[in-house]
């Protein structure tokens, strides 16, 4: 399998994610050990999986309700930008997931973006209390 | 010309804009008459050529630096996203410009999303000033 067919792959196993209530298990399964996420918050990037698994269900459970969907994506070999809009008590949120998958088709990084000003100081304040949450959760 | 060699064409012309010290010239041969501009900051989107070579010519002011170089580019038929890094006063900035070109190779839509929360202060900031200046000084 080429790099680009695998990563076709990962991201099919992406939407299968998003689209199932956002099973823990499949996005453990998706994430390669060496994961790195860049939140649109914090500068510093989160590195291993633990810890990206930790962001993206906190994001999971932040955004992903039943406004979220996704409205543009760009494919290029194995990097993709899934475009999204949802809103947060009453915040419209625009954002972009920029993924890259490895030669297994496993994302090896994660970037986030989200736009405007308000919203991301919305994703901001909510996703600090489910991280809290949520690494605290996690196992060791 | 299919839609993709025009959108390539639209989009070595940009490069070549930004290489060549943003001469507005060369953005204004490069934007639709019927633009639309979504900033990182607000979330109204901004409609028609002037007002987005405004925008773009003040972020062009305040992010087009000696640091400022783009990282990755994927591209996808006649959309683009093109990440960016730069630094301001020792901010770290990284965002990305989302741009849609039309038939011809002209820019129909441009989106900015910046990370992280710092950065994004920083530019707004920094754009509101450039904007008062810029859009009184346009032609009307």
């Amino acid at each position: 399998m080429t790099d680009a067919k695998a990563a076709h792959a990962g991201l099919a196993r992406w939407h299968a994610y998003m689209e199932n209530g956002s099973d823990p298990a499949l996005l453990a399964a998706l994430l390669a050990e060496d994961a790195v996420f860049h939140s649109p918050v914090v500068h510093t990037p989160q590195v291993g999986k633990r810890v990206v698994m930790a962001y993206l269900v906190a994001a999971s459970h932040v955004l992903g309700n039943e406004s979220f969907r996704y409205v543009r994506e760009l494919v290029d070999g194995n990097e993709m930008m899934l475009e999204f809009v949802t809103e947060l008590d009453g915040t419209h949120i625009n954002g972009v997931d920029i993924i890259r998958f490895n030669e297994a088709g496993m994302i090896s990084d994660f970037k986030v973006m989200v736009r405007p000003l308000k919203a991301i100081n919305k994703v901001w304040e909510m996703m600090a209390a489910q991280l809290q949450a949520g690494v605290a959760a996690l196992p060791r």
